[in-house]
């Protein structure tokens, strides 16, 4: 076995000269005030061991990484009829693109671009008594982590400055593939981008994706061994944005990314890794992540392929 | 002169078989409710004379027809610095798409695509105290007619199915290019596709155009000789939607189309013409009214061409 | 009558500050090596009479203004049917644009875009004996000029460098809409673009279409009057690339231009008018030329609308 | 270890019923002509034994499973530089789109669209002395076979029907990304789709990737085992056209299809796995190769994820 905490500590190094580059996104003022300076790996392995190095413990906005949590709770919800509302290609667009949405008649290629989480958003708003707080404890049972919780004020300034996502979810509404109000949608997809998690919470809350489905705390099944193996199959091909095909070339595992510089990565059948940066590539991938991941798949000389 | 009365008459027999063709726009009851026999057309020339055949005392909704009034309005205010905000080139999209906007980065391709309405609505809203007042004060003016107003049935109905509008509206408030509230542009936009007038206040409200943005009959400058050119033109550029070029070549004259089933067309120091039947082809263009207009054009010998 | 000549002579002045503006084509050696200073303009009104400025006798290579004749020619040959194979519409995309015809399959959106003059190439192309011949000398009837010829240097070079225009005739061809070889149509296009001429050539050789499709000089009919309405709307709609919104609202007649710096433009029933400047906008027309028909328009107070 | 012959036995059985579906490529007679009845499936373990099933020895045209061939010569001749001329995205459109070619100005997104391929067939070209026999060497080389050869039948027929592909490589050229002529390009691209490989030769040529880059046979290094879990990442991400995402989904292994009904799977430390059937689905994979790999991966368990 490779020993993690060194090269958790090397990488740590390795990848501090990257930390004056790129971007941190700053579209609404919580993101925007968290310093460049901040990195965190964390690595939880099957069997429950816990690596880490830096900022791992410090909470930060895991925004599109909640898309990963609100799919599997709508494939828990409605299983493969998801499908027949969202699909599973890669997007080759921007994220946050409308092009590709009006030539496919209101379609989301897939569950990670905007469009297709507020679809998932929809699906999840379908299961009463109360989404939200299902999300939660969902979040806070696989991460282990009762204290867990969302950021009102990140939550607020996304619906403030949404308007984007707003016109994704209208359109959307406009081709009939919403049921639930455009404000209702909006309201619960901007919650679970809120939601604050730590490196170590979020490795611990993927292990569950390297376990087929089963909750290594719990001991809960959170999906079905296939359905684990087909989320991990999207998150490899559509997880990093319109980054995929190249995180999937130079990281070789499925990884989720979010703005707020959070990755996280499944290595079926051996460990979850979770890495956070604020500083963005021009992809919105975080940047000293996104090489702190393909460092650790090279010097662990793990990879799916 | 051509005998204007008896053309019309004619147009109105050889056009009845067209009636029962094309599909009346059903997205909200007021319109769908209307029966597609109904036809109307009048034609106002210079020195004031009216003819008028079938139903065009009729009131209809003018839908976009309206957007020649807000652009009037828009340059009356603002004049040439419009055009940092919209562009004047056709669009070669349908109305309501999305894709080009997302290329071009927020900036509508023309006025009378709803992109370019909405932020023309914007730009109008700018002018206090009370820009509906305005709005309707200019269009009574033209038209001659004090008893003119809204239906306030067809703009709630549109506020409640306007979800392709309001994706549009939020995607240009994204790129910075509303001032105003998504709310107060989408609410102005529909108050005034929801105004109702005849073919005989239509082609009394768009003589000004053919008189060089003199109104007839009040005799106010609506618009400066210059102005005035550059409306006709984008009519005849942008005023039907996708089927401008097939106009330009068929009917030859500058017209404005609304998916109530009203078009207008100006013959610069001439005439204005308008004509209502409420089926629509696959355009979004009246059927019978296009082909009306272009029977109109071929038996007068009138085109600028 | 307006003072033509003065006219003309005034414009030569005010455009002068221009001429260092823009972008010589450079893609093939003859254009790039012709002098940006060069500036000639040229009007013939109905009545036959001739005003001309500058260098409006000296021949250039008038490129896309052919796309009028071969238009003229496909009219004549097989009338309406033409439009079962291209469209009218304005296009909202650059003349070489592969992307919505594409979308359209195959259907290229005018005949003014090259893949739609591909497809006019290809119609023309299957009028024996000799469609080269039969183009240059209506081209020659049409100017009143037996000399005019054309540049095979010109047309050479466009071959060894038209990339995009083989990958449209290719991409035309897959979908079936070629029934020539793509080398034959290829070899009629770039033929067609390298007929060289005057401003006073093609101001003549224009004036047929202010004309009712009539020629003055040799008194026989090129088109019929209606088709002539119809290609002066195309030329408005759809004449000067992507900029056919602007000179429409700017210039307010129908004009066809060249990336050789030549653009005619044509108001029924008075005038044609050329003029030549080889320096290029933004969206490959003529700059000072452009300049020069807003002056010319704005100075007559000539406008069609 | 599974028992790999009853497992192919029983999906032969298990996919006949899905042998009338789906639709054969007819393009080119050659395609066109294979009886839809045949069906062959071959695996090859690490340790070199062979299972195989069906029509499994029988050669057909493997069409675009040679991108994978000229990808390796090509990083095998430049290395990582190949990336600054191709990207490695998933594309989001046909295999044979000039859409998104043009948004992102020649740079084709992946090197298994046939721009790519074309672009890779460009880099291929620029090793002497012979790059056509250079392929075919390493084919046999990995396949183990020296008989295996090219079918000049299919090769000229492509030429004769490559419309598409022409209009793609003088598309590419025109944005300087092509070094040699379009016409050896094309021939080149049209020859290696030729290769006349059956299901044997292709789980045997492409146990190498499954081996990190070390040919069993012959024990020689074919590519760097980071070269070959990179292009295992390229095949799971756009190896399957526009179904790369459902193949990921539903299959879990990284796959290369062609139109000749062939599909080729690589199970990296483990196996690589042909079937052939050459009735297609809509988007241009064996209809029953796509549901064999599926019940393959599902019953033996195996996948990445």
């Amino acid at each position: 076995m490779p020993d993690y905490q060194a090269i958790l500590d090397e990488i740590r190094e390795e990848t501090r000269p990257l930390l004056c580059q790129g971007h941190v996104a700053d579209y609404i003022p919580r993101l925007a005030g968290v310093p460049r300076e901040k990195f965190g790996m964390a690595v939880v392995t099957l069997d429950g061991r816990l690596y880490q190095t830096g900022d791992a413990d410090e909470a930060f906005s895991i925004q599109s990484i909640s898309k990963v949590y609100t799919l599997t709770q709508a494939l828990q919800s409605i299983g493969d009829r998801l499908w027949q509302r969202v699909g599973r290609e890669p997007s080759g667009n921007a994220f946050n693109s409308l092009v590709q949405l009006e030539l496919e008649n209101g379609l989301p290629r897939n569950p990670f671009i905007n469009a297709g989480a507020l679809v998932v958003a929809d699906v999840v708003l379908g299961s009463p008594p109360d989404p939200r707080a299902q999300l939660l404890a969902t979040v806070r049972r696989c991460s282990d982590n009762a204290a867990l919780r969302d950021d009102p004020e990140v939550a607020s300034s996304e619906q403030a400055n949404g308007f984007r996502n707003a016109a994704l979810a209208n359109f959307i509404r406009s081709f009939g593939n919403l049921d639930h109000s455009v404000h209702d949608v909006l309201g619960f997809y901007f919650y679970q981008c809120s939601l604050a998690m730590s490196c170590v919470d979020l490795a611990r809350g993927f292990l569950f994706l390297a376990n087929q489905g089963r909750c290594p705390w719990s001991g809960g099944n959170i999906l079905l061994p296939d359905q684990t193996r087909r989320i991990n199959a999207l998150m490899l091909t559509c997880g990093t944005y319109d980054a995929a095909g190249d995180f999937a070339y130079h990281v070789g595992i499925p990884c989720k990314s979010g703005v707020g510089g959070g990755i996280v990565g499944v290595i079926p059948k051996q460990l979850a890794v979770a890495v956070w940066s604020p500083a963005l590539d021009a992809k919105g991938n975080s940047l000293a992540g996104s090489a702190a991941l393909e460092l650790f798949t090279s010097k662990t000389g793990l990879s799916i392929f």
